[in-house]
């Protein structure tokens, strides 16, 4: 499963076995039937477990992740000056990899190009192929990525060896085939023949283009499963791509640029089609990047202001952003209460709430809301969560495993900060890491408002902060997220209810609003979990983000149709 | 063929019959497979012959087109105030329609948002199906539209008839066929279910979504083929449409905002979805309209400074444009120099070059091309046009069927002007229209350049001035193709050339630049022409356009996709 076929470097005039679709044919199909179908499928196993990679497959990884630290990472950036370290992990190690600093601009540029014209020429299936390669690769190197992942975002080892590992490999593919069904739509060549009096015959030839460069600007938290959807979708398209990460998640996406280049140069390619851009966290990279001419399309994970700035002034390219907005619950009944507060405490403290589809605001009636277990007050509601997290997080080792550990200190401040704007009703609580004692560990805080706290409510809190917003009812409660979302966006919606009337009018908020709701999660769904293949992570329908993982829209504009005719 | 059935209003309580898509199923299922096949397909007749329209049809049309004359166009638009009457015929006849004059946009935005969501609960087969209703009542139409194009545009009757009515109805059905197949790639419901210990079933819904208010800019020479496509683009993927006409060419849009709120009112819609917003020519309305935060799609034919004004600022909106470049002709030798010189008159000639997809640069090796005929020089090659010309224009009564009425004075300015560019190799004539005295008619000029005059020639001149360029071979000819193309962009280009190598130099540049190209047309298909279902206009990968007509990426980001999941 995890071992890919070596392949022997290919002299660069003969056709490389890497650029045959063949092998992985029957993965493209597959996922492209479940994209279609939107049914269940994933292509690289979730579970880390030595049953499924083997019982080296971990501790190799880990040496090979180990033996990465306190080096220069081997990897080259044309126009780089110096070098850059700017990586700490979570838990308290410093990783010491340096990298190539970019700085000259022009020759970074000048060196994405210079392959363009040779990846064009390579075809939508050779350079599907060449792309599937290199997820057959990264999957080889899952366990290494892992701890660079965790080491860099603080997700706990399972989590980010499924969210940065697996499940990026099956979102990284789900792009992949979009791209390729949106590319191989027209056919490489036709005959039209048009009847009439003066019969006219004429042979049409249909080239798919690039834009252009590509940027990827990466995020703190999920530095591949966030990055890879737009990077492949754009390389698999014909556009090189200028890779920047965050500078507190550089190793995940240098592992990925050397990857993509071992595999482009094997296959007779520039490597530099596929190029890291680090950066000192004051160098502003991303945004000289983003408005250079040479560069015509742009992914982005990470906060509303820079999204919002990109999309406003990089009008030279086409700009995919996912940024962040308030996540919604509104709770009107249940069938079972206990399920539903511990549903929703895992979704709080799953990655201690650092995810941008973790809910925020949590609307329940004044009055209280009906469950199997009686009526409960707003006030039992947070009590009721709040049992459900000590069961969750009451033992230090196991909270660690899923909480992971505090991104960095901008978390801890809004943390701190929003103890005195409501009532807490479930306190912050310190956890001590039983392996890593320099890390940073917090339960998720329930603060109370009410529906008049809106200057609160209505602004993101990046964190294990959880808004409990007692409301006149739940027509308020439904009122109230249309409202905020259409003005403040959102990537996730929830809903508790045993009415179909609330449930069909929380439905139709949500389209309102333009987001994606869950209803009734009572078992092993969350609201921040989506499914590479079924579900749409993201809508471009509100403020959090103006593209989806994946839909149509999201590679039909990476590249462009050429044609010529002639008569036959 | 013409006759649409009559359809009784229905109770809006009722499902309208015209929400089904059955009657339309064949033709839709056919626009469909010819445009993934990209072979030949027609729906509309594009002859105006009484054999098939039968023998009152035309009368009739002209009979309703003059029944429109000097009379309010019975149309209303929410938030005007007074009306306009902008049009004069280039046939020399005022044609006195008034339309309301758009002036307060948020009760024209309000009135346009109303029926939106009923509109977006429709669904993408209803809607489907109200558009096909449109184009079907609309070909009811054909001649009045016909004339209504005729009298605004210049174009000759039979340009106007095909161009701006059977071709139009193609290329909006095109863009209906794509975005069905967009809308519905993704099912309406799906179940998802995980294997494993804990096995997980979901049922998903997804619910397709506008974007919000889409406005159409028209153009004046062709206010329906360069039209239509955006609007029912937009339309069908759930978005209210609010067409801003060129105060030159209102009526076929108007005729056509008439056709869609009869349509929308009889299957139980608000026919506001659909607005026409008529303006006297310094109101600036499109600038206006284009940067309201409810406008989040632009479809923009027209000159390259509002078009680009459009992309640089519209930054709330997705803006499609259609603008103009310089279309080039490489000629390195040809198989039959009469067949190529009568192929290059027609293009020129054709409704007095005032097309976008007209050539204007022709590149010639100072050294001559090889021909049939033996080698002919540069000014052999222009007098060889010139010959064709004069045999196609030499009769005023049938020069006038093909040139078509000088559009405005812009056009008269430009052509005057550029006499005194370089050598008058084949000078314009006035031709007397037989029918219409007071009608502007004018053959082609063509004016003799060097390699050197490129501040001449690097910029588009729209009408009927086309250079005849001298180069230092055609190396030279594809370089100054390649270069000028990628700063100034254009939609067509053409190559004569009996060599292969040559042939696949220029297909090479040609994929450079981002352009279509012709190979030696000598027959009955000219370069300005394209065929819907088969035939990209436009490919949005230089800066003549930023799309196509019709390809994913035009209808892909018009709408988005929400989804819904519980557990079943």
């Amino acid at each position: 499963m995890t071992s890919s076929p070596t392949l022997s470097p290919t002299p660069s005039n003969t056709a490389s076995p890497i650029l045959s679709l063949d092998r992985h044919r029957e993965r493209l199909d597959a996922a492209v039937a479940a994209s279609a179908a939107r049914t269940y499928y994933s292509a690289f196993e979730e579970s880390p477990s030595p049953r499924v990679y083997g019982e080296s497959a971990a501790a190799e990884g880990k040496a090979a992740f180990e033996a990465l630290l306190h080096q220069p990472f081997p990897l080259e950036t044309p126009g780089s000056e110096g070098t850059v370290a700017t990586e700490r992990s979570p838990y308290g190690i410093d990783l010491g990899v340096t990298y190539p600093r970019a700085k000259d601009v022009d020759t970074l540029m000048a060196a994405a190009q210079a392959g363009m014209k040779a990846w064009r020429d390579a075809g939508p299936d050779g350079r599907t192929a060449v792309c599937l390669e290199v997820l057959d690769r990264l999957h080889g190197r899952i366990f290494e990525l892992a701890n660079a992942v965790q080491h860099t975002s603080g997700q706990a080892f399972v989590m980010a060896f499924q969210a940065g590992g697996a499940h990026a490999l099956d979102r990284a593919l789900e792009a992949i085939a979009y791209a390729h069904t949106e590319m191989t739509r027209t056919p490489a060549t036709a005959r039209w023949e048009k009847p009439g009096k003066h019969p006219l015959a004429m042979e049409k030839t249909f080239t798919v283009v690039p834009r252009g460069v590509a940027l990827v600007i990466g995020c703190n938290t999920f530095p591949t499963w966030n990055s890879w959807p737009g990077l492949f979708a754009s390389l698999v398209t014909g556009n090189p791509v200028v890779v920047k990460p965050h500078p507190g998640a550089v190793l995940p996406l240098a592992i990925t640029v050397q990857v993509c280049q071992e595999v482009l140069a094997e296959a007779g390619f520039d490597r530099n089609l596929v190029t890291l851009a680090a950066e000192e966290p004051d160098d502003r990279l991303a945004a000289t990047l983003a408005t250079r001419p040479e560069v015509r399309l742009i992914d982005f994970t990470g906060g509303n202001a820079f999204g919002d700035w990109l999309e406003a002034n990089a009008r030279q390219a086409v700009v995919f952003t996912e940024k962040a907005g308030v996540n919604t619950v509104v709770i009107n009944s249940t069938s079972d209460f206990r399920a539903m507060c511990q549903n929703l405490a895992f979704s709080f403290a799953l990655y201690t709430g650092q995810m941008c589809t973790a809910p925020q605001n949590v609307y329940v009636p004044a009055a209280g809301i009906a469950t199997d277990d009686g009526v409960k007050t707003p006030a039992e509601v947070g009590a009721g969560i709040g049992a459900a997290l000590d069961k969750l997080l009451g033992d230090d080792a196991r909270a660690v495993e899923l909480l992971g550990g505090v991104v960095n200190a901008g978390v801890l401040e809004r943390l701190d900060a929003a103890a005195s704007r409501g009532e807490v009703l479930v306190p912050s609580r310190t956890v001590a890491h039983p392996s890593y004692a320099d890390a940073t560990v917090r339960t998720p805080m329930i603060v109370g408002l009410t529906a008049a706290d809106s200057e609160v409510y209505e602004a993101e809190c990046f964190g294990p902060v959880a808004y409990l917003i007692e409301t006149a009812g739940t027509d308020q409660s439904i009122d109230l997220f249309r409202d905020t979302v259409q003005r403040h966006g959102a990537m996730t919606a929830s809903v508790y209810s045993m009415s179909d009337e609330v449930v069909e009018k929380m439905r139709d908020a949500a389209l309102d609003a333009g987001v994606a709701l869950s209803e009734n999660l009572l078992g092993g769904v969350f609201v921040n979990q989506s499914a590479a293949f079924s579900d749409f992570h993201g809508t471009g329908a509100n403020p959090a983000a103006n593209a989806s993982y994946t839909d149509g829209a999201y590679v039909a504009s990476r590249f462009r149709v050429v044609q010529s005719r002639r008569h036959v």
